[in-house]
């Protein structure tokens, strides 16, 4: 792969389970679940330090395709969701560091959910798949991270509910992270983004095809869990985002239908990103992920010491990033993150980028988001 | 009725039916519909000069019942929706004014709509009810108005769908109106509120029970139509106010439950209002009215002149009011309203009430909204 291309070019999905005996984990719930198989991707090579490692997490519906492609005729595979940010040269450049995203749990794109076989049963697990927290899903990373040999990540890096990752790892070992990177997040769900959360899972929930989670062998709910992404979609733009891509822009027709075939671009764009979605997500992950996210709350473990009994050899480097037409994780409530980490004394930078396109703003290529990576990202030591 | 306690005490709904040959109306989009029933309340007395009438236009989901109560035993029966604003000696003084309320045309409240019976079929309605827009419901107001024998109205009043009925006054009927008042309104909807009546739309249509609104013999899209009220309800508030009022509060338990049961107040809140709602409303009504909101749009209207062919005698008195809070026709939308006016050379007023209650700040009781509100229809002249 040439550097001219900037891509980290043909990867492969890689999976690690923790199949040694005990097999199981014990959650944060108390229930336990093994074994337990987490897909991820690797970019880049892992120096002989070990010390060049860069932790991605992804958001809810996202994967462990972070760039590059899986086949080799790239007009029949879409680039990993940061390909802008992550390769060689890139922001977080690949011919420097060693880029690692593990799948979370409870997802469906190849770690262990609720579309799992349960061993015990031989069918898919469905609601019988036990609740995981975010905590959770940052234990089972560390246990990769453990098994790939890396002692300390130079940065753990994500965004929306990656960053709620990024934050348990702060919180739960400290002294694994020299930098960490959470971005367009919050400490914890406001009431606002619980409601919108709320309202998806009760439209999975209210579709019969749903069933109790028990949908593998049957229709799945797909009517239901494209109305989800639906208000999903919504809350990750802005009105400015809205207003300047749809308008009142008319679908196909010159005038209006008076019907409910839908008359507005708006509206046919939406109902694309609903259908789109059940292709390559299952309803269950959904449900069970979003409960994760509202369950999530580090606001007291922010202001208290380190969990781990020693205390951290230095410092973590935070850098806070927010945008400003996100109002599904404002501002404000970064500030608030940030406010907690000064109280604490960490070593914080912050940053609010003015975008207009809300809460997906952090997937969306920009200079000055990458620029800001970059140069954080390099000046780590 | 003592003014004492400044209620207007016992209503009754009334019924108007369009009933003399040609006994349809000629809808916008060119269908006919008839014969039409409006339902409305009156409050107060008429004067002899037939000069002191104020007709107040509803929400998209609400009906005539402004104020009072039906039954004599109050503990039975709710107030009207905006009882702390009309009545004696209260800020639409109804010791001064008669105030109408008509309900809307495609509602379920008494008046015309996709739930009535079809005379054509003596089977209700359902999706054979003809599409119906904003100026639609205004034609019928219009109707109502005449038979009552009022040449011209004091003030026209309406808060969200019900200030998009009284722009549609202004434009269609200049010299019936003496002053208008749109409230937490818009001159049409942007991409987001689009969006949002798009989602609530789906919602019951993916209901397998909506039957292509083939229902009212068996079991009504209860589960749609609750989740299109959560999507809805949402949008009528604010990111503070939720804050607020549920933060991150749990319902009854003491820790999570790892489930979805609903842990949260906010969820438990969101339910409660998503299932009183299937009781009081029609999912087909639902439907065509968020269509005729959406599809609602006088921005092009406003910039020209009247309807009418003869010129208004004199100009109307306009009040403009937005909420500070309100995301779903945010304060901006309401200049765009005032700049419009005023380009025209319309004697305009606006006023911006600082309210953290979001959209549905309109029905909630504030001295600052009822004296900006008393203060401006008693001073027309």
């Amino acid at each position: 792969m040439s550097s001219m291309e900037t891509s980290v070019g043909i990867v492969e999905k890689q999976f690690f389970t923790f199949a040694e005996a005990p097999n199981k984990i014990v959650l944060e719930s108390g229930a336990e679940l093994g074994p337990v198989t987490i897909a991820y991707e690797t970019y880049g090579i892992l120096n002989d330090q070990k010390d060049n490692a860069i932790l991605i997490a992804h958001a809810f519906s996202g994967d462990s395709h972070v760039a590059g492609h899986y086949a080799t005729d790239k007009k029949d595979d879409k680039p990993g969701w940061w390909d802008f940010l992550v390769g060689p040269e890139k922001g977080i450049d690949t011919n420097k560091y060693f880029v690692i995203c593990p799948n979370i749990l409870g997802s469906c794109k190849g770690s262990t959910g609720p579309s799992s076989i349960n061993p015990e049963t031989d069918e898919p697990y469905g609601l019988n798949f036990p609740m995981m927290t975010i905590g959770d899903i940052v234990v089972t990373q560390k246990m990769l991270i453990d098994h790939l040999g890396i002692k300390r990540l130079r940065a753990v890096v994500g965004g929306s509910v990656g960053g709620m990752q990024i934050l348990e790892w702060c919180v739960r070992y400290p002294n694994m992270v020299q930098a960490a990177l959470p971005i367009a997040t919050t400490m914890r769900h406001s009431a606002l983004a619980i409601a919108f959360n709320e309202i998806a899972r009760q439209s999975i929930i209210s579709d019969p095809n749903w069933n109790k989670g028990d949908y593998y062998n049957s229709q799945p709910p797909n009517l239901g869990l494209a109305v989800a992404r639906m208000v999903g979609h919504v809350t990750y733009l802005s009105d400015a985002a809205m207003r300047r891509k749809f308008g009142r822009k008319l679908q196909d027709k010159k005038s209006f239908s008076y019907g409910f075939d839908g008359d507005f671009q708006v509206e046919s764009y939406l109902r694309y990103q609903g259908e789109k979605f059940v292709n390559r997500f299952d309803a269950n992950s959904l449900l069970y992920i979003t409960k994760a996210a509202d369950y999530f709350d580090v606001v007291d473990l922010m202001k208290t010491p380190a969990l781990e009994t020693k205390p951290a050899d230095n410092k973590i480097k935070y850098l806070v990033v927010s945008f400003s037409s996100d109002w599904l994780y404002p501002t404000y409530q970064a500030k608030e993150l940030v406010q907690a980490l000064k109280y604490k004394g960490e070593d914080v930078s912050f940053c609010e980028i003015e975008a207009d396109c809300g809460h997906d703003a952090f997937l969306i290529p920009d200079d000055r988001f990458i620029s800001l990576i970059r140069g954080f990202i390099n000046g780590i030591s």
